[in-house]
């Protein structure tokens, strides 16, 4: 079985460092040998962690709210169209052994607020005090990181909790 | 067809005073005369609103995350198991015409960011400023409700406008 | 809680004799005092179906494979939408307590066997004989009603039997 | 982008031929240079065809209906828990570019008459003459295979018609 690292963040409306963040996350996910899943789509930091992950030669997994191919990142290796719309959050968090969020919006708080939910290892990368006081209040088991390293060294920790438990 | 009004808010770690403003709410949904949607379990905010319809002879429906009718509050009178966990907040959203969020949790977050994210109407209710603040920076559309009797005027505007627009 | 039966069938395709069938079927649901529930648009036996439970004064559900309430039958008086696509089709079986299939298609075929799959008492009616043959090589528990008067017989023998049991 | 393609068939019911049939079936498409997609558990044509494709080092995807990587299939490498039951079943359609189903059961039938209704390519292997007539009184698209080989070269022949219109 594989290890997947799952990073969600903003589609339309990711900023410029939302992007270069990400395309750095999905540079280092690669090299570490893990998978990443996004939500699939050809904009903001799906499409800029799948293609960080691509030219790093790593495996890129989609899994797309439409439900056929269309909009999909060219950095996309296994496309999943789910035909669920939102509901393909519940799967990208499901489906990921750690999330990393980059960035913040309404589609990604709904998958951070989900991972609490379903007791899934989360990171906060590039969020808002605002963001980081909220999902705080909700669980003492938010991470918050500074850098994408602190970001991946985390991923490496709670990775190795995921595998220890199970 | 008929309004529907969802009452979004925490199960097993509602609060006292979660559950006795979704009790109240619930009856001024039902006196109304608009349809109370929750997510159809036994515990916490579903289940008072959902009594505190009944008692005003309204109507409730209940989106379960399980595929058979258990742990459904018994004051739900159209009970619909979805088999889908999680995804069925999505649901819970999408059939509403108007969200009240009362009190707030990560699955309460999860549908609160959804409502956010599919453009519907969403009135937060109990709280906290850590949580208000959250959410009205994620969109200028949060509206936020001191108390029921406010919750409920800002639903009768946003259900107009919901009538007028369709 | 109300007892909901399921009456699904083709929408664009369905025959003339399709609809008529469902609408005799939808209003003697209706006369029972039961509710009727489909997948809601505004075409085929999901269309005739609730129209003949209107003229019979009852209530209807209509669970919807896109987001927004469109292309919905305005014989539907609480319009659910899921954004699901065809995965709502598992909902309106595990939503019904017992299901009636009337006429036969793809979508119609993919709920009979999701009713078999998942225990849930079905019902074919206007079904051709290889169609019988198809779903009765699948299970032992497939009902086949020769008219609407007798399905509707058989849908209270079962729905006798699911209240006997839960 | 991967080419996938996916293999529905019993679980727990089915049969030694079922099993064997899918073993090959799963070692064909792995030598192919095809991704497999099945419904991921441990049993059954799932299983089966699994592990003939890691014996020829192919690239496993399981599409789970739990919420947790429980009682999967060892032999899967990309493993996708849904938490939504049976509504996974429409993703194991629409993430697969080929379906080909082995033997026949109530779940095998949902995935079968969804790929009809979604416009999936699919081809019947080891279906009873009954289940032939069926499906092919749905649609004239069902395809009918006598053996493995045969089924390879339909895939084959409906992937490059798959590729040629997108």
């Amino acid at each position: 079985m594989k290890y997947i690292i799952g990073v969600m963040g903003p589609g339309e409306q990711a900023t410029d460092l939302d992007r270069q963040i990400a395309y750095q996350l999905g540079t280092l996910i690669a090299q570490q040998g893990w998978l990443l899943l996004t939500g699939g789509r050809n904009v903001g930091v799906m499409d800029a962690a799948s293609r960080g992950a691509k030219q790093a030669n790593g495996l890129t997994i989609g899994i797309l709210p439409t439900p056929d191919a269309v909009d999909v990142s060219d950095a996309i290796d296994i496309v999943i169209p789910t035909g669920m719309g939102n509901a393909r959050n519940v799967i990208n968090i499901l489906a990921s052994h750690v999330i990393v969020a980059c960035g913040m919006g309404s589609g990604t708080a709904s998958e951070v607020a989900l991972a609490l939910k379903t007791g899934k290892p989360v990171v906060l990368l590039n969020a808002s005090p605002t963001s980081q006081a909220f999902f705080q209040s909700l669980s003492g088991d938010v991470r918050v990181a500074q850098n994408v390293e602190a970001a991946i060294e985390q991923a490496q920790t709670l990775l190795g909790a995921v595998i220890h438990s199970s």
